[in-house]
């Protein structure tokens, strides 16, 4: 659907339809839209209030929440918010519960018998480490060397779930017995977030290197739930926030030495490096450096 | 109204009649709802979501909801937003604002004229400071003292008002030309705030030591607009927060020394009072503790 | 140590002393402080020129910070500061970073391979789930029984250690070979918290409905570290927080209602309840008041 | 002093000479460091022990920390803290104030009287609002025009404070009396930060938008104590935050579509404009992009 298409639609009526659809993640995990206050205009309208007359001049909400968006007055997004009921393996909530300012109420161990899935990997979604980045992945093992792994982990589930349920039985305390329990077991939470912080929490977890899992469920919120409510608010958001391109200082100073000589070559490049990177053999920052230029174009 | 008779009420039914509805305070301020999330069922539905099946034992949301605001489960009342406009003197703002756990957006006197309204005091309305109280007042002026004061600040703030005017007319900017506007000036904000914080920030503004005006403001949002809303949780509020007693240690000690000889004497209490309260002739915990003792029928 | 023999005693030097000091927790835990910022007079000087010459009738820095615990009034808690590290399982580690009020920085085992080491439990030490409190525990398994479930616990771990190497022996993604570590695997983290938020910390964590597991913790930072670092805020917190009783209006009106014939017999305190308990069989609230009632010496 | 100079310097005895010194700002105002806690380098060790073994690659700490702050690690910067006392009108308190995620004690003017002094122009500093930005000002008055407001502004000082004063002495509750305070009045207060957290403070109230009093405070902070303090992360503060340039997914297409013909003139650049700027007369965001070009020396 494009963007005017999106926009024809009444944002209210269509998260009406959302309301609790789930939305499947992963092998059995889940997003769906619980409740939610405001809209792109309720947004616009709190900002008015605030710059009073002021905002006047910005004729249309839509210009007014881009400008918000693109000049950092973040405090209109949080005027509204979204609750969602998400299923996660404890392992990707680990990551997800990081982000201090939102409002939580997770399924309880203590309380209750933990819930009896877990995540799987198939096949051909064993991941391969990366050199280059410790934290990331890269490519996958081949599916037939993933079946074994595969195999092993299903086994190790039923063996885990096998000796939580005998702790259980036996009348050992529910928050002790759980202990064991692998961090692929899933939970599930209410999770509240005012649109301010949710797009931060977006832009770090959208982005390609957080964790391919965490990954799946910020783009599934973003893309089939935000991007409905807010649509105008979400484009500002990818506009000028998650596909922005940050210049340090430092890559400011290469653009502008290169200036007359675009595309420029490799040579180039290292002839106008910034002199702290000179003489080092390996610099992360001089290769962050020349890939924003290639995206934009400066360098072939 | 009574309290079943406010149950009956639809909360949902009864918000929308609320809406932007101004609810007049001091002599021209107000705070009105703009907005809400949530209710007491959806504070109920988010506790169980997270207790799961331990909390089916409670059978009704009203029992729920009650033991949540007892045992400081505070996180399904997290769940629930509030969003006021409210228009306030800057002197009152000034402590409003450092609750920070809410979301602002105040009006801006850098993009706009600043609203030409200030807070005045009538006649008997000017406060007599207390000598006990080192931050409270006590009494008031008689009013023909208090019609001179009352008098003065109207010419005052028609000077300040001239001397802004003056300013802005002869170009200087609002950012500085508002410089010397009273603390008495009104302002206007957007002030969003889940239920949580909302009750911890009534706690502290319908209590006895706060400021008189800011006790108005935050007595109007909880019985005309929390009440309505979440009219279950409301009532917890009330039995086991606002109107709650806290004994100390040294509290108890007293009352478990008072064992059998209730309603005490004066007598009684000097002789069980705390060691180390002992030999002070003024001792302000002590004077704490006989209140609370009076209020419990333990002290006569 | 009495307080009088802890208050002669340096805090800045005998923080000093602790710094890195390793205490041991669990089978393979510990917490250690890092590093801190302020002392008990930095509190009462932050509050001194806060409330400015007003304060000056409170004589000594004790008197102040006591005056300043009893009242709720938090913000010159929040001038100190307090850095630990810690040893602790995942399980605990879930329950501790719920309280969103503090900084961390966790050990990655994205970027390093995981910590080889889980939280074991001795033959005697496995707790039997309550039936009255869904949450809890009470009592221990036999030894002799408990002591299959050390054996096959020990037996897991290795099996989960194991299945952990040989995915990343085999080139696995160490942030996806981790997916079905145990809860019970050891994390670390550096966790920093300003005074007044660790008070809240320790208020939940040290009390009694908490996990057995984050009590140790808690009572530890406590008793150990915070003690000795702010021996008079500690103090006060122990008498006005940790160890006051919350009674709440319906608790009140029943201590009304008993004034005269205390100590008080069953009967006389089912004559006077609360309107609302009477005719329910079973109501948690009515033991509530009970438990605290017999802790004031009210009820026999 | 260069930035090799500045790190030949021991921080944290550089830092010792400075606790208390008070920076003078405005007429009567002022900052000073009452404490602080950590270095550039308890934050490196807070992020090696996060990372574990995945940071020793790289070797130094400087490099750590400046591939910290360029990629939006954020952690390690809030294991640093700093606290401040500041002398500030309560006009520019009003706007640091929004800065919630701080810890804060002021001066009480319900407990104390308030401070004699309010922030003065000179006749040379009356600005004039812009025409183009609502929020800014540019240039001043003529100080022969200037010189009739200071005096005007001194009078209506005095004025107030014979108002404040009469009210106190008639016994009036300092908490009312001082509602008609002009906003220039200094307040003074207590003010904690993390290192991050304040970092965002200096990014938001250190750039050209921002009102020329705060910019003042937020420059002294950063360029006096910070860089002390924290040389390393505050030069990478500077490189990474202010100092960068945020490219917008609309700039990176013009700078895209621009590839080859720069140094671009105006006529190449509204060629290449975003298709949604075309045909709009003024626009806002193009002339935020054309300076972005300009100062990359990407258009003329």
């Amino acid at each position: 659907m494009s963007a005017d298409e999106q926009r024809a639609i009444d944002p209210s009526a269509a998260g009406e339809a959302l309301r609790w659809k789930k939305f499947p993640l992963l092998n059995d995990g889940f997003v769906c839209l619980v409740d939610w206050m405001g809209s792109d205009s309720a947004i616009a309208q709190a900002a008015r209030v605030s710059y009073g007359a002021g905002t006047r001049a910005i004729s249309t909400d839509e210009a007014l929440l881009r400008y918000l968006m693109r000049h950092r007055h973040t405090t209109p997004f949080e005027m509204a918010e979204v609750k969602l009921l998400v299923r996660v393996p404890m392992d990707t909530w680990r990551q997800w519960i990081r982000h201090r300012t939102a409002s939580v109420n997770e399924y309880s161990t203590r309380y209750s018998v933990a819930i009896d899935a877990a995540y799987t990997i198939e096949n051909d979604g064993w991941r391969i480490q990366t050199a280059s980045n410790r934290q990331g992945s890269d490519g996958f093992l081949p599916p037939e060397r993933g079946s074994a792994f595969s195999e092993e982990e299903r086994a190790f589930h039923e063996a885990a779930r096998a000796l939580y349920q005998k702790r259980i039985d036996a009348g050992i305390a529910r928050e002790q017995a759980r202990k064991d329990l692998p961090l692929s077991t899933y939970t599930e939470a209410y999770w509240k977030c005012d649109l301010h912080n949710l797009f931060h929490f977006l832009s770090l977890r959208m982005e390609s290197h957080a964790q391919w899992e965490i990954v799946q469920y910020a783009t599934t919120i973003g893309e089939k739930i935000i991007r409905v409510l807010f649509p105008v608010s979400y484009e500002a958001f990818l506009d000028y926030n998650l596909n922005s391109l940050h210049l340090t200082a430092l890559d400011q100073g290469v653009i502008r030495r290169l200036a007359g000589r675009t595309p420029a070559t490799e040579e180039d490049f290292l002839q106008v490096q910034d002199p702290r990177w000179q003489g080092l053999e390996r610099c992360r920052e001089r290769d962050e450096c020349r890939q924003k230029l290639r995206t934009l174009g400066i360098l072939k």
